[in-house]
């Protein structure tokens, strides 16, 4: 019973994905008899918490009820007064927690000052489904770095374009909707200045049902060879581009992209490229929570080769090149044997009609 | 109903696979109010068919029974006598077929005849199936050349050894049981004589449980190159070891190997290798009718731009290599755009842990 409507929390959690940066997605529900009376989800920062914005809806009045929110209830005052005042006012005899409070920074405790002022608290409740639901917030919250997602499409036979460097297209609309998806609920996503050069791609968010939110785009261009007529310095769009530059590009160079709403980023080198280590750094402390890579080959052999990748996202199209001459995944040297290859854990296989997405999460040694 | 005797019918021609050849896999089950009282499967070759060893169970008598036959019983005079006439002679009321029988050599009319002689005919149950189940045989004995199944075992990433050659191992335990599985159900299992020299394979059937059947082995080695110490030319197996070697090769080269119980086959070669189409041509004439091969990447991307593979099972590891300096499923030009790539289609996933099976048969234009 918990966990039915714990899933209904998640369910409105969902919604703010993407939105509430850099606080977590959290949803509630308020159950009475059996029966949900009121949802809630945290809109965005600044916004209500779950708990009130499900609160609010009962007039703040839950006598006897049972609150039940995916992430434990915040017991500060913040950006809005403490959710375990709400609660006790509002009359609430049960609360049941999905996860509890992973922000090191702040003094957690909801859970106990509930218990000591009277209120049944379960917790734990589908926290594997929670915690996953905040993958991104939690590696922010805890190291201060995006929980980063490679996506790559790939033919069956492990391309991502012909040796032209044609990729258009390798998987089918239904895949790139979820990419779309994908971006919509990324702070950030980020490409080589590769990337840029053979595809001019736009990297904004097209959801076919509902508007969709932009995410920052970040060009990684040590040696600033972005085309001033590239796609993604000129289109329509509230989100911001940045391009990340070596120490060897001067102002004189980034003055036209400065002057043109560009902002450029110089970020340290190591052996010639972005120290992508360090660009991590930077974009935490920019709070960009979650970043998600479209490629190219260049910058995800160097994410994986330097341990950054959180989460591979990986689409299988049913196509076969039959080549040696493709595209790759990932460039650079790979490890000598099989066994120091990188094995990803916690396998979830979707279909999109015929194409295939494999989640996985590298398992680093 | 039907479909439920039919699936039972399936799971005794199941059992015959890969041990009937040329003849195709074929199951039945006698049913009586609603009962299965007889059971049988085509065993071998020149021993009973699958309705006249049911039947035998039954002493030959089946009065008013219903029959469930996955393919249609044949109405000639070949090693064993027309099953038509057992059919008739039992006393079975009702036949329900899988499929029609396809063989073009034959005058077929099993149905027509029963039919005339008062017997109740169904046919097309369960007919995807009973087609997919004897895919290799279909193929066979209408275009008398084998049935070739690709079967590669990749990274995520897409490859299929280190930049050092190094494959053991990609996928795990069940993966490499069920590739048993899949030599035991071929005819014949074939290689280029880079998988020889590079891994040293036996190339036999390994099963855990139970016995069984090694495949023919045919290695694919246009200059004879196959070293003399190679493990495939030398272990215990009832199976013979065939290695086609291009017209180049002479008989004085073949003797140490013709000697050691080790055919050569000469074949025409083309663009300086072997013409695999040629080599369909001659292993048809040969009766082999399926044919399992399990790289390298030179013999793979051949066989795919010469449109001759059937089916592709192509294995997933959860791994990633992370460079470009592996070594590719198959070998040679790809397409120069995405949309000239070959589709694969009737897309089937299987799990073997964290391992993923993709099957599917490809689309040629």
């Amino acid at each position: 019973m918990d966990t039915r409507f714990m899933r209904a929390a998640l369910g409105q959690a969902r919604k703010g994905l993407g939105r509430t940066s850099p606080n977590p997605a959290v949803g509630a529900v308020v159950v009475k008899d059996g029966e949900i009376i009121a949802r809630g989800y945290h809109r965005k920062a600044g916004l209500p918490h779950a708990e009130v914005a499900a609160l609010n809806k009962l007039g703040g009045r839950a006598d006897g009820h049972t609150l039940y929110v995916t992430l434990e209830p915040c017991n500060h005052y913040g950006r809005t007064p403490p959710c375990t005042e709400a609660i006790l006012k509002s009359g609430l005899k049960r609360v049941v927690i999905g996860m509890k409070d992973p922000n090191p920074d702040v003094a957690g405790g909801g859970c106990e000052f509930l218990k000591k002022n009277g209120v049944s608290v379960t917790t734990g409740v589908l926290e594997t489904e929670c915690r996953r639901l905040n993958e991104a917030f939690l590696k922010f919250v805890t190291l201060r770095r995006p929980f980063v997602s490679v996506k790559s499409a790939l033919t069956l036979d492990g391309w991502t374009a012909t040796g032209t460097g044609h990729s258009k297209w390798i998987t089918n609309d239904r895949s790139r909707q979820f990419v779309h998806g994908l971006r919509d609920k990324s702070d950030a996503v980020m490409m080589g200045v590769g990337t840029v050069l053979a595809d001019d791609p736009l990297f904004t968010t097209r959801l076919k049902r509902g508007r969709g939110r932009d995410p920052l785009r970040i060009v990684v261009d040590t040696h600033l060879k972005t085309p001033r007529d590239a796609r993604i310095l000129h289109h329509d769009s509230p989100a911001d581009t940045i391009i990340v530059v070596g120490p060897g590009v001067t102002l004189e160079d980034q003055k036209w992209y400065n002057g043109n709403g560009v902002s450029t980023l110089i970020c340290p080198i190591k052996a010639g490229r972005i120290d992508l280590t360090a660009l991590m750094g930077i974009l935490g402390d920019m709070s960009v929570t979650s970043l998600l890579v479209e490629g190219g080959a260049s910058i995800v052999g160097s994410l994986i080769r330097d341990k950054l990748v959180d989460k591979f996202d990986i689409f299988k199209a049913p196509k076969i090149l039959g080549g040696d001459d493709g595209v790759p995944m990932a460039s650079g040297q790979g490890p000598k044997t099989m066994d120091r290859s990188l094995m990803l854990k916690d396998l979830r296989i979707r279909r999109f009609g015929e194409d295939i997405l494999i989640e996985g999460y590298p398992d680093y040694k």
